[in-house]
């Protein structure tokens, strides 16, 4: 495969839209388009609003188009190339995406679950990228946000598991105590640092009514969210602050075990709730090296994530790449 | 290199003993020594030891060696071949063993982590060798005994971490209420399900002195032993079936986070603690059988190890094979 013409497209298809970027072998974006996706409409409709959109991004490049990488929302059936996501896409059940873009573009066409996507651009051309010029193979991406979610990215490619399918590592049980959550155990990661979480945390904790905390949310702390949570910290209240200091003490022991477990070059953060990064980096920083004993933890680089919403687009266009590469060989 | 003759020593250097095997390329074991390393004596009266017993037991089988691979207690530099062990091996800091190994025999010598060669020699020719020919590259080798260790084998190869270091995946944190523990965590998984871990909770747990444990242990609960704790349990004592109970519980949710994380084909089990599988298995798959949501838990096997105390011996060859394949190539 030439490296010096040709692009290849990126769609990542969210609940509510969809993005597609056409970037260069290289990993330049050279431009790229959004849409409503409309899951309401039904699959055939959704599947057709991201065929013109990709045929209009590879107009605007004018370019050959060499692959389609798409990452989409899960859950999704990888070995077969089928979304079968009824809760974020209402009524995409069993939908053939893969093999009607292939009928559709004659180029190979890859298949990811959003997370490995991301993770997989941020590797490629985000916060990995230094790192993986450097030989340092091993990048973890974790989004912590409405849910947690991780993708892991080792020697290039993303790592899968049994069947294919995509480990979940914001649903390790941290404390036993903590919250039921619907992947069947309590005290997962993500039921004590998604946003849902600190918010339900901050809504039962005791002394609300005579915080800061009570103001922001006009009056109705059954109402509070995560980010007015941290808007509160920041305003310097101290029932906010403490429970700004718990949630970063949980997201602190989560990174410690994917520390022990996978023991990564870098990890990647990125996420609604990682927004706040700045108001909790000290206490994270401070918990993984009381850890560095039997690992060296402190060797493990954190970052914040460098491509923002495109992480997708780009990850996705790398799939594609890979693929294809894999197809010539 | 060739597949049909010659042979490969695989070492396996503990704290007490040492093993020497000699091995075919194909992974039969052709004949093995032990000695008592007597490591008081000094690493180079150590290492003249070892390749005393590695000369025996090549001469044993009568066949060109072909490689060496170690697999030694731990703390070790993997990168510079070195044992920094003066933990279990007292008096072993800064000892090169790789070089004068290389410099006595003149063939390749690999060096591993006991607990990564133990892995390896399971995956190669113990519990994940059906699976590994089935085309199932994932396995995961979890040891609970005085301590817990894992070694991570993908694609036939060891995983390893930044700079080339072992994860430690009996270090990750299960409960943070639970013990303080050396790693620097409260509640790692070693400090609520290793042998010691089970023997200090039935000490301190009430109702002892009317328990057949407390029959068991001669009326001297303070010196109470896991190996016990699982005898009395046997023999119907109801406080030692709680205690089992429990330790099967949280063996059971860190294999849950091993799935969560890795998502492996096969998770084998071995060590001390783990001759007592039998009283906790139906426990155990019930609650893997829980977290059968998110990822397909169900789908990953759990097995008990094949090789016993030979596994390392067995994945020490394999590596030196490893080495010595890519050293041709």
């Amino acid at each position: 495969m030439s490296e010096s013409s040709g692009i290849l497209i990126g769609v990542d298809l969210g609940g509510s839209n969809v993005r597609a970027g056409a970037l260069t072998p290289g990993g330049e974006m050279i431009s790229w388009r959004e849409t409503p996706i409309q899951a309401a409409l039904g699959p055939q409709a959704g599947v057709q609003r991201i065929s013109d959109l990709i045929t209009s991004v590879v107009a605007d490049s004018q370019q050959p188009l060499l692959g389609i990488g798409v990452g989409s929302t899960g859950p999704l059936d990888r070995e077969r190339g089928r979304i079968q996501n009824p809760y974020t896409l209402p009524g995409w059940e069993d939908v053939d995406i893969v093999n009607q873009l292939r009928e559709s573009f004659h180029v190979p066409v890859a298949f990811e679950n959003d997370a490995d996507a991301a993770a997989l651009g941020e590797a490629w051309q985000g916060a990995g990228r230094g790192a993986l010029a450097e030989g340092l193979p091993r990048l973890v991406m974790v989004t912590i946000g409405t849910g947690v979610g991780t993708g892991i990215v080792l020697d290039g490619k993303i790592y899968r598991g049994v069947g294919g399918m995509h480990p979940e590592g914001g649903h390790f049980i941290l404390d036993p105590t903590g919250p039921a959550c619907y992947c069947g155990a309590h005290g997962c990661w993500e039921s004590l640092v998604a946003g849902p979480a600190i918010a339900a945390f901050a809504r039962q904790a005791g002394g609300i009514e005579s915080s800061q905390l009570c103001a922001l949310c006009a009056g109705h702390p059954e109402q509070i969210e995560a980010a007015q949570v941290f808007e509160a910290a920041r305003q310097g209240d101290a029932l906010a602050r403490r429970i700004v200091d718990r949630t970063a003490d949980y997201i602190a022991l989560g990174l410690v075990n994917l520390i022990m477990l996978y023991l990564p070059d870098i990890i990647v953060l990125t996420g609604g709730v990682m927004r706040s990064y700045d108001l909790m980096e000290a206490h994270i920083r401070e918990v993984i090296a009381r850890h560095d004993v039997v690992v060296p933890a402190r060797q493990v680089q954190i970052q914040m994530a460098q491509l923002g919403q495109q992480a997708g687009m780009y990850g996705a266009a790398r799939a594609a790449q890979l693929l294809a590469t894999a197809s010539d060989a």
